[in-house]
């Protein structure tokens, strides 16, 4: 039996403005990344998707950005391991104290944007961040780019780390994401990512597949996947298997 | 035999900016208030002195307040009662994670300013704050004003409460501190603090005394205390007993 | 012949957040409050918004809010009338320099939300933020509450005050608006909401109307009123006649 | 005779909090670079320094940052050159209004920290900016480092450039600074540093020398090198020669 967790990030709005479709991404997924008040997220949003994701049983995760909320978290910043590592303590136990006090456990952590891509090319900037979660709650699980610095740091200190694929993005065949700037490097058309997330599902490789929600399109790729699965055989299932 | 803790406001700086002078603070207190990133403090603040307390077995509390950076946390501003409750909740698990981190366990919550008068006027606010506190952790003490909304919404709900006293603030016959706008509510000479704080200590009604730190005076005030307590047989011990 | 202002506020993203259908809005109007990137609005947004104004010939105002991102400027903060000044300052010259920059001329000022309430009702603040906005530039407007301090302090500074109306607000016998926590203060019906902006327009003590674009029955409302005003006879033109 | 300017940035404070010596800089200097919000400054701050420099006669420039208050500006952050331009023109014009509605008028900007750098370094970042500030006034200067982007793109677009050179910094033989990470690239010496003031004065390459006020030992760096021009026949005076 083929199984993987779907995840999406959530909670990303902020304030009056809205974003993304959080409630059609809650039927689909088995996990969510929860925004935490840096790139975006605040204090209500944590709140009101903490409780939707125990009502439904989602696995929770903090989703820490940079503190950039003006740039969504997508600019490079020049930080030191030590300042990344502090970001991401403060903003997943900001999450971790609303999962807590709603009467749930934090699940996993994602970074985000520019974040997440830092940590995959960053050694030092990886093993401060995964040292800080170990830290914090050993059991927390780390999503993350196969291959990456991440992965390695969370391997190195022994945090379990969840290997992590895009259906709208086309692999090399050495596994490796294609480049954005090369041209087919995003899949569009509904076929295409249908079958890409199929291809990652069985394969292997990946544990979690990242579904998203701030275009209708995404949305619609997210339902046509979750049909697909259905038909298919494969089980949508959270990594600790609850 | 008297026993009282000492409580003072720390990491109240932000990113480049100082504030208080916490390392002479940290040799007299048996009990910390650390700012959470909204009205002062930052991650890498945050870390320091949770740092610092947990080597000197200071009491670490959280020390919440408004999102106003720009105005310190001391404006009124018009939240309800359930975004009082989610500022709090956010900033007391950001710094929670931190302790965490660093292998202690959260003592306390005091609020800040602004948000400390309001929780003490307002009993819907009260108990709004206290629920969330109570939800994420039933043995985190509140540190606030004897006789207030806090006071009665903490005992309603079972969370203990830790009345505070200022020992550079006159006190009305009723046991009600002289409104500041009132000639000598504010006390200056060091005797008078000194005499205060001694009272306070042996009336037995305040559990805690708030030393300051953001002017010379104030610290030499918290010194004069503590060597006046010494003195004069009364014990300086966090609320725990640890 | 009746002439009019159309007023609307735009420009109030954040980011990589929407808010509001400026486009839409920006047909019908004949002046635009734009936010400064205090309660919304940031330099990208600011910019694009003066630049379409400049293109349709529609008059740009300054819309600067309370200091408060995460409650969108509309909860009340205790500021000094000194602190009100000097936020519309900044706030005014930022937006200016976008004008100045595109070529064009600021025609006005409308303060946001809560600062726009704090400013019908306090006489301090109202005259502190005229005072600044005429040492600032003397030819700036003011749009406001017909009655309220603001419009006093404009009057007594020498500051063109412009009497703003809202078409989907009740108002009572002496010219107020029903209190929003009366029964029936806001209008719901587009032909009510037309035939209030009518009775506005044509009674003369109105010189501007505010259009909504937040959700899609606002914009409706707003086309709805246009169409009725070319159809009887009212003239949609900027208050400087340009 | 020789004549040059003394520059220095100031109103780096933000709401409580102090950062420093801006009174006693401000006896020495003849241009400041005044903190616009970004980085550091806020809207009351910014009012009492421009006050302060207009009763002095000291010239007053923007000293716009990166959008990073937790970082003062100081780390570098993946902006195009339309962001970096748009930052420039918001914190430009916030200033521009202070000193309008004083009674003055601004006369250079000058980049803060790690914006100075990039802007030196990246000729499109460097042309952007340069494009903006002509754009809002073509009377502007730009302070800036000699021989970099940010001085051809100013000489390019007929914006006034002056050369800023560091007492506290060694040159190398060609004009350059050494770079940071060699060692004696930062002059520590009484001596040592107002001989470079001086060489930088009478060598004519430079027409602003930048003088600190964060530490101690700075203010009396400041002091020692305006005392010693005052006896060895150097004339402070502001660029536009006012």
């Amino acid at each position: 039996m083929v199984t993987i967790d779907l995840n999406a990030d959530m909670g990303e709005g902020y304030g009056a403005y809205d974003w993304g479709a959080d409630d059609i991404l809650l039927q689909y997924v088995s996990s969510a990344n929860i925004a935490c008040g840096f790139h975006a997220g605040d204090p209500h949003t944590m709140r009101k998707v903490v409780d939707s994701c125990l009502k439904l049983g989602v696995a929770i995760g903090a989703h820490p950005g940079l503190p950039d909320r003006l740039g969504f978290g997508r600019r490079e910043m020049a930080i030191t391991p030590e300042e990344a590592a502090d970001f991401v303590l403060y903003q997943t136990g900001a999450l971790q104290a609303y999962v807590k006090a709603a009467g749930g456990e934090l699940h996993h952590v994602k970074l985000h944007g520019a974040l997440y891509h830092m940590a995959a090319n960053n050694a030092q900037l990886a093993a401060a961040i995964v040292t800080t979660i170990r830290r914090l709650e050993p059991e927390l699980m780390l999503y993350g780019l196969p291959g990456s610095e991440a992965e390695s740091a969370a391997r190195a200190s022994g945090i379990r780390f969840v290997a992590e694929g895009f259906a709208d993005r086309a692999y090399s065949p050495d596994g490796n994401l294609v480049p954005r700037n090369v041209s087919g490097a995003v899949l569009e058309g509904s076929k295409e990512v249908v079958q890409q997330a199929y291809s990652l599902a069985v394969m292997g490789r990946i544990e979690t597949l990242c579904l998203h929600g701030d275009t209708f399109k995404a949305t619609e790729h997210a339902r046509e996947i979750v049909e697909y699965f259905q038909g298919n055989g494969i089980t949508v299932r959270r990594p600790d298997g609850m």
